[in-house]
């Protein structure tokens, strides 16, 4: 299968690199790769490196480190549209499943929606914890750029930063790309805008003076589905149809940009790097 | 918020009509609901039917019985679409997720998908737990038609059920309406069939020689995101955007047509049935 993946705040440019605690467990113990494997590095902000594992040191009891080369980096631009998520925050292990499911569907931010019918109101401690999830399943789902997790945001913000945002992109029609998903709304219209606002409502749906405000503000108020859907269901598949709608219409420009290091022309294994 | 929704598989036309068990201790015990309050019963093959409570009784301790009263039904019929959806099966909780995703997306049928790397192959009685799935999920999405669970099929089950399907249908050209979902492929072209199948890969995704055994068969290989998704979000993902885009180009032919019971024109609370 693909080859493994570990997470790395900051890749140098060349040299070595070293890797401790969780990610260096994981990489040693569970997937059991050895001194002389190849591995990749990722920062979660766009660059994606090769490179080996040149030495290991285990300095406790199950404290596992690794140092690594560096082989050849490659960057991806930051995915358009950016699509930011704030939604009602599911109970229980559900939230785990809807921020896999956004990090999967390729949303850039999720952040937890404050409105009258909220109930679950995450702590900092959890949203931490959920950033690792994030970085878990960008791994897994080979994205370069981690899905972000913002802290709670009431309506008012949300569409606030969505009309600055839209202010900053020079869009003719200010509030455009809001988008409040809700069984009242007709099938998605693809904005266009470089930097889209999703608003997914807690159990039991917006309040409908909150639907007005948000239409007040200029969103867009679609339906996803002919069924009820619950949080982590609703939200991964909007996202699905919002960026697979946006990709038909102009191609994607995130093409990778590979530079490789200077000691980088053939790796460890005698391939040649990209 | 919404009125209790009970699973009725057989409703009588009119009259009353006895629910034991598993609905009825969900109905009184866990919502609670009392002699004379409203509920809906549903059969998960298209009737609606709004009642109220006539009667409760309780045989045994722990053991509960309700006699409805049967007011007006409405009957919906099968929403086009039908999406059949065969894929690989995930492991432990996560193919709960994968049913209640597709049951919420709106998939008409659900196969788990043998291929060359499946690795989870469940046993009729887990299928058996998973059509209960569906049935508790479609309550909580409002679905009148339940996600129906099949056996295992092959692929070339898989592709020969299709390619009779499209016979049936007389489509044009036939297994365009066979869509497999992989990275490999462009994005989704809308089929315009009245019934679509749907190829989920195993965890590793399809062997190259699978991808070619249905593209043979006139399957449209497609891509329904950048990035690399586990079953349980690819499938519904896809199933969203497929029926979306269905739902675009011709507007849905399912509403409701409702027909009151003899003794329907007033309800117990007051307000006049549908």
């Amino acid at each position: 299968m693909s080859i493994h993946r570990s997470y790395c705040e900051q890749i140098p440019p060349q040299g070595t690199v070293l890797i401790q605690g969780e990610e260096a467990h994981h990489a040693l113990r569970t997937k059991r790769l050895a001194q002389g494997d190849p591995l990749e590095i990722f920062d979660g902000i766009g660059t994606v490196a090769r490179a080996h594992i040149a030495a290991i040191e285990r300095p406790r009891k199950n404290e596992w480190a690794m140092h690594l080369q560096v082989e050849a980096h490659t960057t991806h631009p930051k995915p358009t549209p950016a699509l930011a998520v704030h939604s009602g925050v599911p109970k229980g292990p559900r939230l785990d499943t809807l921020i896999e499911g956004l990090s999967q569907a390729g949303a850039a931010h999720w952040s937890p929606l404050l409105v009258r019918r909220s109930i679950v109101d995450p702590r900092p401690a959890k949203l931490h914890r959920l950033a690792r999830v994030a970085i878990e399943s960008a791994k897994q789902a080979h994205r370069p750029w981690t899905l972000t997790i913002g802290s709670r945001v009431t309506l008012a913000q949300a569409l606030a930063q969505a009309l600055e945002q839209a202010l900053a992109q020079a869009l003719e029609k200010q509030g455009t790309s809001i988008v409040l998903a809700d069984a009242s709304g007709a099938p998605y219209l693809p904005t266009g805008a470089d930097a889209i606002t999703l608003l997914v409502g807690p159990e039991g749906g917006f309040d409908p003076t909150e639907i007005e405000t948000a239409r007040d503000a200029g969103a867009q108020i679609a339906c996803f589905g002919a069924h009820t859907m619950r949080i982590e269901t609703a939200a991964p598949i909007a996202t699905g149809i919002i960026l697979d709608l946006a990709h038909r219409k102009a191609p994607r420009h995130d093409q990778p940009v590979s530079t490789p290091s200077p000691q980088s022309s053939v790796s460890h294994d005698g391939r040649t790097a990209p």
